[in-house]
């Protein structure tokens, strides 16, 4: 994998860098009408995430952010502050995933990882698998969504 | 819920619309490298989603469609084909994604949503429970993207 990273920055994070019970701050973004709308009108055309009327004649009670769109912000933000430069291999999937309140226009959602468990693969020796939680919490500190997934981390090489 | 849905077409689908073991074709939607390329750089700009070179170095093999960008072609397509028109009050999340094979450009996914329980709320005797498991399989018909999930339907008003 060393090739794919090499096209990144240095590799700063191995596997052996994530320890049980440690939680990551991945930073935060603020949540656009604009950006809420034209999300939902190319990957989840439901009326409540595109007009203010539908969104308060819906279970959300106001034009509300797709969840779709929530997670890809998590994905963003997750990208860009911890797995750029790292020794990331992917994930095979997630294990769980809610949405527990409605995103709405102008909302700051912030992003924190939680390390669950992590573990090296009998099989493959260079691997190591990461279980952890991602939860993305308003400005007033309200849980808006939380995903557990596992991770695939590269071992750090023995010199 | 009705005012929300009346601002679609007429609801042609409730709740006792959905009986376990039903299957339903949602559609097919091919990926462009255009497309995987832009989705990447928006929401999961990791080099295996942005280039080949770094695709062929990485574990998918080759340039890859990030997996939120699947799952995204999966709600447009759900969205499109089975939600417009439905009694659909949305969905709480997702009880388990996997993401099986890499997505490649020119692949053409068919969608399908199988009916694997259905219950109705006691709480809120309007409510209906669908616990429902998308597949996205590829032209050669393997599985690309399997996720489970539960999703909110109103039961049909009675006369």
């Amino acid at each position: 994998m060393s090739e794919g990273r090499d096209t990144m920055a240095e590799t700063t994070r191995w596997f052996e860098d994530f320890a049980p019970g440690a939680v990551h701050d991945l930073g935060r973004r603020t949540m656009t009408r604009d950006e809420i709308v034209a999300f939902a009108a190319d990957w989840d055309p439901q009326p409540m995430h595109l007009d203010e009327a539908s969104g308060e004649a819906s279970l959300l009670g106001g034009l509300a952010a797709s969840g779709w769109h929530t997670a890809c912000v998590l994905m963003r933000l997750f990208a860009d502050n911890l797995l750029a430069g790292s020794a990331s291999l992917g994930s095979p999937g997630i294990d769980s995933l809610k949405w527990l309140r409605p995103v709405r226009p102008d909302d700051t959602l912030a992003l924190t990882m939680t390390v669950l468990d992590t573990r090296t693969s009998a099989k493959r020796p260079r691997l190591g698998l990461i279980s952890a939680r991602f939860d993305m919490t308003d400005a007033g500190g309200a849980t808006a969504l939380t995903m557990t997934c596992t991770l695939m981390m590269e071992r750090r090489p023995t010199p």
